[in-house]
């Protein structure tokens, strides 16, 4: 495990690799070697990007343009992809990889899929703990990309430092398509394919979203100017230098101002709280555990024992009663 | 206790009302005795039927006329309210006695408002417990109704036997507003105002839900002709009768094939399961616990202690790590 440790804080792509295969298992003992190595990291801090993108919008090639736009610059940059569709499916036909091909050849960028065959939490809390494994490995940048299906833009948003919304140019009317919800936790909203036959349209779409911007209720986090619609063209490479001094300009404000420490002190909190709370109910994901459920499930179902005296007496044995815990 | 059950047993109102109370409770004695009295009542089944309607639909008016109209046929009535968002106010400005009058002085009619002060979860569990209670009272109909706010309606069709759509008779573009997944939940679609002025747009709603209605997949709990879309005017009173009569058909139908004890008995295996997870987290919710997680959090936040270690340590300390309990 030491070696392991060392191995990845040297910026070992192979040792990254291992330990991200490590924290995605769901074996008992492989989790709590996960645990135990993440709590020996160093502490280092990349930017965290979250992005988000309805299909079709050219999401990875946007990706593959701006990440190798960054190795460009020297920096380091990791891809990471939240995807409940993929979990469902057990993984995408086409491999992150292989979409993004030449980014994947980067020796400055690692590239790692959406973690399979596991519920949004799961896959939620693999991911914040892969963040962790490509922070100590030295990556500058860590970009989280997500396909936004249902809770998915909440759920990256809430563990990375900027939220951005990659769309495609558009008339007016689609601009609703874009839940308000969503809007309200951008802070760069990007116009991809503002090139060719398209230019027009993307610069009205890009105005259109700067002026619904300006009507969100202001927020403490944002200096004069953010959040922000911008063009930009992942074919023709163009815009992307100004969109990545933008998202350096909004992320060295929010440290001057405290406001990016506050939101990582907030997000170690919920994460914590919801480890805790996942941790709790797996209780009942226990083989022994899950086949008394079922026998009591299918008393309960048969009328023999009330619903709520069968809990009771399940968290009575489970030492879970109303008795506050021992100190 | 005892004395309360043979009251409530015994149809009793005041004793209902008190044993209403009891499990509304947060006391954990009070907690305690709620569920010694539910697994000491008798077992009685009402018909249980979930009704939504959007605001400015005439839901109460529609209950106080239906009910009034199941009491004329000699039946007891209880009427129930899920409300959540009256639970983040804590309790509408007009009660549901002053909204349904006539009905709230019926003898054989019952009604109690929304639980307040909860969150949805809650209300949940209060409700499903609120109708057994209302069950061994020896209520004949189960009336629960919700103003169908996030996932209420969902909630509310998972604790009752029918599910009744109450919608204002409007043109075609509107029938889009109802989502498809409430439509796919509705046993009987009811266009109300059926009368004067909006009759003819009404008869064009209920042929507009009809064809809806026909576009969905066929359930196996449905026989022939559902489900079905009906015109009523609660004001008018026209239309009650033919829409009771055809619940009536509907669960007599059910019943005879099974799918009415089967549905009850996934729902009280899924409400044991509910009620054993609800029960899990109640540890956090514990003063003690809350403080300790407080200054854990804290810690957590000040960057003093990873948060996956951290949730792992309040685990151990809960005697709820990865080791199973004893037998």
């Amino acid at each position: 495990m030491d070696d392991l440790t060392q191995a990845l804080t040297a910026g070992n792509r192979r040792a990254l690799s291992r330990a991200i295969t490590l924290i995605e298992s769901t074996r008992p003992d492989h989790r709590a070697q996960g645990t135990a190595l993440l709590a020996a990291l160093p502490r280092r801090e990349a930017l965290r990007i979250g992005l988000s993108g309805t299909p079709g919008v050219g999401k990875s090639t946007f990706i593959e343009a701006f990440g190798k736009m960054l190795t460009g610059r020297g920096l380091k940059v990791a891809v990471l992809a939240v995807d409940p569709s993929s979990a469902r499916s057990g993984g995408s036909i086409l491999g992150d990889k292989t979409r993004m091909e030449m980014l994947a050849r980067d020796p400055l960028a690692f590239i790692r899929p959406s973690p399979s065959r596991a519920e949004l939490g799961g896959v939620a809390r693999r991911t914040r703990e892969t963040i962790r494994l490509c922070e100590a490995a030295g990556f500058d940048v860590v970009l989280v990309e997500t396909v936004g299906v249902g809770q998915s833009e909440t759920l990256v948003a809430d563990m990375t430092d900027l939220f951005v919304l990659l769309l495609a140019p558009a008339g007016g009317d689609e601009l609703q398509g874009v839940k308000r919800g969503i809007m309200e936790i951008a802070d760069l909203i990007l116009i991809n394919k503002a090139d060719g036959d398209l230019r027009d349209t993307a610069m009205r779409t890009v105005a259109d979203y700067a002026g619904a911007l300006r009507l969100l209720r202001r927020r403490p986090q944002d200096p004069p100017g953010f959040p922000k619609a911008l063009p930009v063209s992942a074919i023709a490479v163009q815009g992307l230098d100004t969109a990545w001094d933008d998202m350096v300009h909004l992320n060295d404000w929010r440290q001057a101002q405290g406001h990016f420490r506050a939101r990582r002190a907030e997000q170690a909190r919920q994460w914590f709280l919801a480890e805790l709370r996942a941790g709790l109910l797996a209780r009942l994901d226990q083989p022994e555990m899950r086949a008394r459920l079922r026998e009591t499930g299918d008393s309960v179902a048969r009328g023999d024992e009330d619903p709520a005296a069968a809990a009771a007496r399940m968290l009575d044995w489970l030492g879970a009663g109303s008795e506050p815990p021992p100190r």
